[in-house]
């Protein structure tokens, strides 16, 4: 039995048929399935049959990678820090699913297409699955890429599961004051599937890390097809799919800047902060009791019950910034308290506006601070930092720190 | 002082400059100002200075409504029910700015291009903003929609606020099989605006009304043109942007149908569920006690103990439908007490499949439902008609009941 070979493995009953991957070992062998996902096996007591020999043609690089390590001098350096997700997965062996389980020298075995375009250092922050990631997490985030960049990093590209890349984003945005581009990349499929977008997404990210925009982004497709990655500020993008490897937005505007694949041409469309505009400088403080609350029709006043010992809230309303007239008194009081409640809309796009409407203003009057076009999610971020480092809470909510808002007449469109 | 004439009116030190309305009374001055809102000011010790006589040619329509409701055997009789909202809201006289009030005989009247098009009866069930909507309301508006089907209404016209339509629009969704058109409709700016919606909205949904369509749909500008409505399914609709007159979508898929303005054909691009091919039924049941909670990084589990007592519970997960690892056993706490606990996705789009992460497979071992592609919103105002209505909690909500979720071999696109 040999890489490449399709086989039927047998063992404790259950059955599998699939091709042999070279990242068999030899306590398990791994098998590729039809369904595009890979299944390791233990080797004890288990029987093979082999079907077919050399169906499968593996391809070099995954034996190969070793060589892609060795430095160049002509050569940028990045740094690939990785968190886990998706893109830093491998197989599950105890179920045939996906688990994270990578370090940062397997992620660029795993892409291969990486290899000439810089050279790589690696570090593992965590190996988590992105639903996993706290506050805690972000801290430590931001103290790696601190310390890659005073080691001489050119640029930073983080691995990171998708689900919760944009709050990642949006936290390093407020931490990092960044001379160097900090990117943020994933992938939507496993890399044992025929369509994993982690090949395209891992390169346009080490492209972005390359460029000269030293923000906070998020790199991903921007399309079904393989030709183009989309850069998105870190505050205002958002995942808009649960499974398409375009899920990602920027939110009421295009995105900063996209990455060309084939010619690996980075072209921004808005105005972004160039490399060495900013010393390096982190404000790693973060305020951890703060929630998010979404309103919706119905809703318990106990809802709010719940946040009253928090510091920070942050509303996701309705339309312009709204919730039901019976919940203000309850935000009066949480406001009286100390809380600082910051409103935002569900409508995800456009701007939080409370003096048109009677409910609006009265939210107003009960100390509720408007969240101009500011994402929630983002928003809840925001306000973490900001009241663990500013005085001025009121006025930093409302003021940009990161791209996160808008002047009313600088509008996003 | 004629209406049609530009006034500096003076009261209390303060003054306004507009075009007196026709809508003055002996007691008010209403103005139309430079910013499109009209104010109300009290003639009692105000002085008055004329600037410019007949600067704006009142519209005719304003004063020569009643003739629209003279009834025509030839055509179809549509009811027009007002909930309150923006397209049926007058000036709020106390502060200038846009409070409800009106009937649905005022909406008419505000709306002449709605003459000629049907007969029309109008009640009024509420008049509230539609943050305040409650499940109380969905019923008696239910009620008032069976009433007027039952008395031969050809088609029915919600005006709705926008804020909460979409949450309504599902509500009758599910409480209703109708053999008629039911169709929302409402305005993001206000009648006084010059860039006001309502009058292509109304048209619109009146237009739908009339349609062989018997689904409950939501009908508001396609796009940030006057020349089309789109018809969205009520339980597939979401409003995307604050304030865009545009800002209604069909999360996954097309609109349903477009309305064109000016001919007033009416197009369907997907299949619906025609005309009188139901019986009308009404299943007016809900159970209140559900909850929407939306999870995000360093989410406190006491934001679940607040659900404790909850029969239902909606969980906006992340990604395919993820929450923290630690917070799992405080579902299956949840579940194992006999609440019922859905996972819908922030991401919106796209849907669930808690079968590939070791999260999400340790979720349905906590007794969590998938929540298949609905939106987070629909499964909740849902999940209350369920628990009401069906013993089969956990098939219905896996069931599409009114278009609010897709099998997985018929995706929305």
């Amino acid at each position: 039995m040999n890489p490449g070979d399709r086989v039927r493995v047998e063992r404790a009953g259950e059955r599998h048929e699939g091709i042999v991957m070279p990242s068999s070992t030899a306590d398990h062998v791994v098998l590729k399935l039809e369904s595009g996902y890979n299944v390791g096996v233990d080797r004890d007591e288990a029987t093979v049959e082999i079907l077919e020999t050399d169906v499968y043609d593996i391809e070099e690089g995954e034996t190969s990678a070793t060589s892609t390590v060795t430095f160049d001098p002509d050569l940028p350096t990045i740094s690939l820090l990785t968190t886990g997700g998706t893109i830093a997965s491998t197989v599950d062996y105890r179920t045939g699913a996906v688990s994270a389980q990578f370090d940062a020298e397997d992620v660029l075995r795993a892409v291969p297409e990486m290899a000439g375009m810089a050279n790589y250092r690696g570090r593992v922050v965590r190996n988590i699955l992105s639903e996993n990631m706290t506050p805690a997490v972000w801290q430590d985030l931001t103290q790696v890429v601190q310390e890659e960049i005073e080691a001489g990093a050119d640029g930073i590209v983080v691995m990171h599961g998708t689900d919760t890349m944009q709050y990642s984003a949006s936290a390093l945005s407020f931490m990092l004051d960044t001379p160097v581009p900090v990117v943020f990349t994933g992938s939507q499929r496993s890399a044992d599937r025929p369509s994993s977008d982690n090949v395209v997404n891992a390169v346009g990210a080490v492209q972005a890390a390359k460029s000269d925009a030293a923000e906070v982004m998020i790199a991903m497709h921007a399309s079904a097809s393989d030709d183009t990655v989309a850069l998105h500020r870190g505050t205002r993008a958002r995942k808009n799919h649960t499974s398409r490897r375009d899920a990602f937005e920027t939110i009421g505007a295009e995105p900063l800047g996209v990455v060309d694949y084939e010619t690996g041409d980075v072209e921004f469309r808005r105005s972004y902060r160039e490399r060495d505009a900013v010393e390096l400088s982190v404000a790693p403080g973060l305020e951890t009791e703060v929630e998010l609350v979404k309103f919706t029709p119905g809703m318990d006043e106990t809802c709010l019950a719940m946040v009253r010992e928090k510091e920070g809230v942050i509303i996701e309303g309705t339309g312009l910034g709204h919730v039901h007239t019976d919940l203000i008194g309850k935000l009066d009081q949480l406001t009286d308290r100390g809380t600082t409640v910051v409103m935002t809309s569900q409508c995800l796009d456009g701007r939080v506006c409370d003096r048109v409407y009677d409910t609006g203003r009265d939210l107003l009057d009960a100390g509720v601070i408007e969240g101009a076009d500011m994402l929630p999610g983002t928003a809840k971020v925001k306000l973490m930092w900001v009241l663990a480092n500013r005085a001025d809470v009121d006025e930093a909510m409302q003021t940009s720190l990161a791209g996160e808002l808008t002047d009313r007449s600088v509008p996003w469109t």
